[in-house]
């Protein structure tokens, strides 16, 4: 099953801008992504883009065009030089079909994306904006329980204020409040959190996800 | 496999107030509702109630116990009378393992949830808290798209407040400027859409679901 996977699955590379998939075409290949940001987005009614989620490494990018009718759902775009494998879709789906331990793995993916999902939700009404960034720039930094640590923010700040639902004065006056708040370092894109632990309790207190979170270890995106 | 289901599967009831499942007990059961409001919750790490989601009939509870280690993730309660079908955890996980059928039907669910939960997530960034309810209203509606319509509010205007990620009083000020914007009727549960199109227009604008919205037409949970 797994050379069957792999004879069917090839490396490829995007530059900043490219566009993996379009909504609503119907579903060619589905990515694993390797290294880089992808942005998914939507377009609304009247015309403007929602940001549904930006992607780091380790995430599969079109899984949802195994449901009937097969067609991408999201629009994804590549936020900066992105390293996929590009698995064929017609042969995931075929494998998909005939190997029940790889269906029921690939349906423990989308139960985890699900509670992750629903935990984003929960962010949105329970914590406030600068926990918000707090809580990403932790889970970012898949950071430790306690000491101090520096990171990057890994893409730019409007961008990151459309992941994490804010208007970018809401995100500039939050980031401001979390440095005031927390005494976190900021010079251009490096993040300086001195005490990981203050930041942990700082942040952690509204949310219903384990602690210290699972999540946070795993991953960023949705 | 139908046969197989069924023989495991039967009709419980429960009383407003009871309790399905506990997180983080082991599975023993997973449910189909039938008729009655059941509310998901999870409690914050400083201890206070997240209101995950309410669901109506038609809805899977403790799908989420067929990932390993096969644990409920939230806490279930009728939030009225509920009638259910019990399925059997064991039984489940048994049948999805060696029917590929019917673990791709499961997954095509879990996928169908997840980007309604990515539409859930994008509504609290885009739409206002007067078109989230009418938003709301719409889908509990299976709102045709033009004409007027009576329905009742499903549950107590806390727990929808809850459910749709509002503060009470955030809740209350939304539905006055709904009614205001709008001229929908309110008396006691009762809700009056006099121009159902007008109402469409002014909800839908912000959101990248279909248009008219097949979420919609199907379920008011997340």
């Amino acid at each position: 099953m797994l050379a069957d996977l792999a004879a069917h699955t090839h490396q490829r590379s995007y530059a900043e801008g490219d566009t993996l998939c379009h909504q609503p075409d119907v579903a060619h290949t589905v990515w694993l992504t390797m290294s880089g940001w992808v942005k998914l987005t939507r377009e609304t009614l009247d015309g403007s883009e929602a940001v549904w989620d930006v992607l780091g490494a380790g995430h599969l990018v079109g899984l949802e065009t195994l449901m009937p009718d097969y067609r991408y759902t999201t629009r994804a775009v590549a936020v900066e030089p992105v390293t996929t494998l590009a698995i064929s879709h017609a042969a995931l789906r075929r494998i998909t079909e005939s190997h029940p331990p790889f269906a029921l793995a690939l349906l423990g993916h989308s139960l985890r994306q699900q509670e992750s999902e629903q935990l984003e939700i929960e962010h949105r009404t329970h914590q406030t904006a600068p926990q918000r960034i707090g809580c990403f720039l932790l889970r970012l930094a898949k950071a430790p329980i306690s000491g101090s640590m520096t990171l990057n923010l890994p893409f730019d700040k409007g961008l990151l204020a459309a992941r994490l639902g804010m208007q970018p004065e809401t995100f500039s006056r939050a980031l401001a409040r979390l440095k005031q708040d927390t005494g976190i370092g900021l010079q251009g894109a490096q993040v300086t959190i001195q005490d990981v632990a203050q930041m942990h309790k700082y942040v952690c207190g509204p949310c219903s996800g384990s602690y210290p979170c699972q999540p946070c270890n795993i991953e960023v995106g949705g």
